[in-house]
């Protein structure tokens, strides 16, 4: 469990939390738990989704992946104890940082987005859709639950943390639904750049192959444009908001322009 | 998840949580969906038990393993989802069944129960013990975590929807410890009885083979007594409660004598 949670890995959604407290003009350290909390979710799902009937991955950031040093077995289990363990900090969070109605609902928030109609769904997808050609709705898909729900997550429970209006908690779920796709759409950018940096193949040729990605659906151009609408629809819901929103912007910016 | 949920089974735990309910005087109902949080719980974990790289088991209760039928990648996601539903199931409980603080009180036993300090705790401490041989102290570390620790969950469970007295709350949970310990010395006994009917060998050949069981460190007469032990401890606790104990009584004797 504690090899993987120290890892690294860039920590977007505890950061996510973190912006969304300071927004508020709340204490960012109130949402200490729930970061760590969402961060073991993540974790969880790296270390399954590198199994050998998953992705098969033997290395994640630049480490042997977890059953590549622990077994399969003992992935499983420490994957499995993460995810129970998210829902047990979630719980034992100090009472004058979130009252008992609060915590239920970071429970549910969490559960529902991490879940069967969330990230478990995504993957459940992705790992149907391998070697079929989807569509832009079916790409969509996946991404919005595999990797998005959690992004979402992470800024709703910030905002819950801090008592946010209803008004501003539907106009911070657009946020996050908006750099979640951002954050996608860059990662496949990258994916190609980084292709053709080390193979040197031009653009495009990724194309004819099996992978689903954005460059591969509207080209490396279209992609790039897809990503920019993403990222100035996010901001719009941002500026809606009577929020301080000068770290979330930034955040949001960081995701556009990020090179790993 | 529905094929394995549907696989059938005894369904102690919630038969635990509607028992203790009706010793307190409460509808059964009230359990209905922490009964389904617990069964989601208990047959996630059958699920990853029965992986390849854990007890790779081809059949359980008759039918072929979730794996079997769908794949490892599914049957792990299977059990990922339904381990997350448990919790989203207790943090959607009604209202009028259960206050906030009872929910999280709910969620914490669960989380506790099943995670890195629990279930998954004893499955890991199984795993490892493959192989060698184990004394009493170590085996029911095992037993106590890999098993103990859910069925005590049940019994916390309904006792914490029926807003139990401190009290009572300890005298239930020493009950859960000693019913948790004869269900397994049951099952090691009834694996041994099983295998002499069928293989015609005498009891105790099982001794020499690398099964850690209580039969097999303490003798078949010897596991019979320690049963016999914790099922008149589990009662005496019962008794000295103030409770309508009939049908917790019944489920006791049921643990010890049932068949399969």
């Amino acid at each position: 469990m504690i090899y993987s949670l120290k890892a690294g890995g860039k920590r977007i959604r505890p950061l996510l939390i973190f912006a969304v407290l300071d927004a508020f003009g709340r204490d960012p350290k109130i949402g200490l738990k729930p970061a760590a909390a969402i961060e073991m979710i993540h974790t969880y799902s790296l270390i399954h989704d590198d199994l050998p009937s998953m992705d098969n991955d033997d290395l994640r950031r630049g480490k042997p992946t977890n059953h590549k040093v622990f077994g399969e077995a003992a992935a499983i289990l420490a994957g499995d104890a993460l995810l129970t363990y998210a829902f047990e900090l979630l719980a034992a969070l100090d009472p004058e940082k979130a009252s008992a109605e609060t915590k239920l609902l970071l429970v549910k928030e969490l559960a529902v987005s991490a879940g069967a109609e969330g990230m478990v769904g995504g993957q459940t997808a992705d790992i149907e859709a391998e070697g079929k050609v989807l569509n832009l709705t079916e790409l969509e898909y996946i991404h919005r639950n595999k990797t998005g729900k959690l992004l979402t997550c992470s800024v709703m429970m910030g905002a819950l943390l801090a008592d946010s209006d209803s008004e501003t908690l539907e106009l911070l779920r657009d946020f996050s639904r908006h750099i979640g796709l951002a954050f996608q759409i860059q990662d496949d950018i990258l994916d190609i750049i980084g292709m053709q940096d080390k193979i040197g193949k031009p653009v495009g040729s990724d194309v004819g192959n099996q992978k689903n990605t954005y460059p591969a659906l509207l080209t490396l151009d279209g992609a790039k444009e897809k990503l920019s609408e993403h990222i100035q629809l996010a901001k719009q819901s941002l500026a809606q908001t009577s929020l301080n929103i000068e770290m979330l912007l930034q955040l949001t910016d960081l995701i556009a322009v990020r090179d790993h």
